[in-house]
């Protein structure tokens, strides 16, 4: 709670009352590895901030499994599309191990969009920080062969991330064949 | 200006009086084709609505032009790492058309934002609505075949862009070699 604190004080300069209000509206919960905390064609309704965990998003494309995102401590979690325009999900978001997050309802977070325009700035960063990271995801998919989307994967992600997440969920996520991660990470480790 | 106008109230719900001090901060320009708004190294400092012409972003990658965005009449476009976090542009905004635009600084917008909530909303929707475009753009890259993204392209893209970008620009913004594209086009039109 301590990160999560800090993280959105310093994100939008809240008072200590300010705080209080936005603390209200979280719930403290722990999930076990496994459980999908949102489904394919149900909406999205929570917002996560992980305390400490490792979850990822994902498609069922074709009877593939395509990981969309990771995330993990000190970091928001949910399906973007669905729970921002609350539509039903075309993503599935699992807890890959035992995790404990604050979660935020929809309702309540438009309910503090609506109290202060510090919730909107919180809205409004949150969104924006994710923007970047999706366009850089954008030009890492369009430009890079697959030894560099690894490498820069190694270099950019989060240690828990990358130590502990399956390789071939880390193959779909950058857009990869598992046979050329494989390939790529036996002349990297080897060389 | 009618459609911006409209745009923005129907995105944030403003008043008269409340478009009257968002519209004071605008200014309109015309560009001429082959204009460069914003070049590399160099900061983004103004965001583009688009009355009529045509836009694209993009990067020099290895000595490859590569394009990152295309936008055309009534959308927005700027380098949006560069304006939102005011560092150096490794992109360049070309005007490929001539075109007109309503433009605001990104001073007079932070002041916006500080003014009203509504303004922080307009930035917080702006900021979903180009999250969730580079997240479809982040899956298709990730998942789709050369002919699948282009039919996409042509299906999801403004007829203004598909049919009066240059085929090498359309194809580096997808992702494929311009080989590739040509191959897919004679497929896709012949059959």
């Amino acid at each position: 709670m301590n990160e999560l604190s800090k993280i959105i004080k310093e994100l939008i300069g809240l008072t200590e009352s300010e705080w209080k209000v936005f603390y209200k509206q979280l719930k403290r919960q722990e999930y076990k590895a496994k459980t999908l905390l949102i489904e394919e064609g149900k909406t999205a309704e929570t917002l996560y901030f992980i305390e400490s965990g490792l979850f990822r998003t994902f498609r069922n494309l074709d009877e593939k499994d395509i990981t969309t995102y990771f995330a993990c401590d000190n970091q928001f979690i949910t399906v973007f599309n669905s729970f921002i325009n609350q539509t039903p999900s075309s993503e599935i978001l699992e807890v890959i191990e035992d995790s404990i997050v604050y979660e935020i309802h929809s309702h309540n977070l438009i309910q503090l969009y609506k109290e202060s325009s510090k919730f909107e700035k919180f809205g409004r960063i949150l969104a924006e920080k994710n923007h970047l990271c999706a366009l850089e995801r954008t030009l890492t998919m369009q430009t890079k062969s697959a030894k560099k989307k690894y490498l820069d994967f190694l270099k950019n992600y989060n240690k828990k991330i990358v130590n502990r997440v399956p390789q071939y969920q880390i193959a779909s996520f950058l857009g990869i064949a598992p046979e050329s991660l494989s390939r790529v990470r036996k002349e990297i480790f080897i060389s």
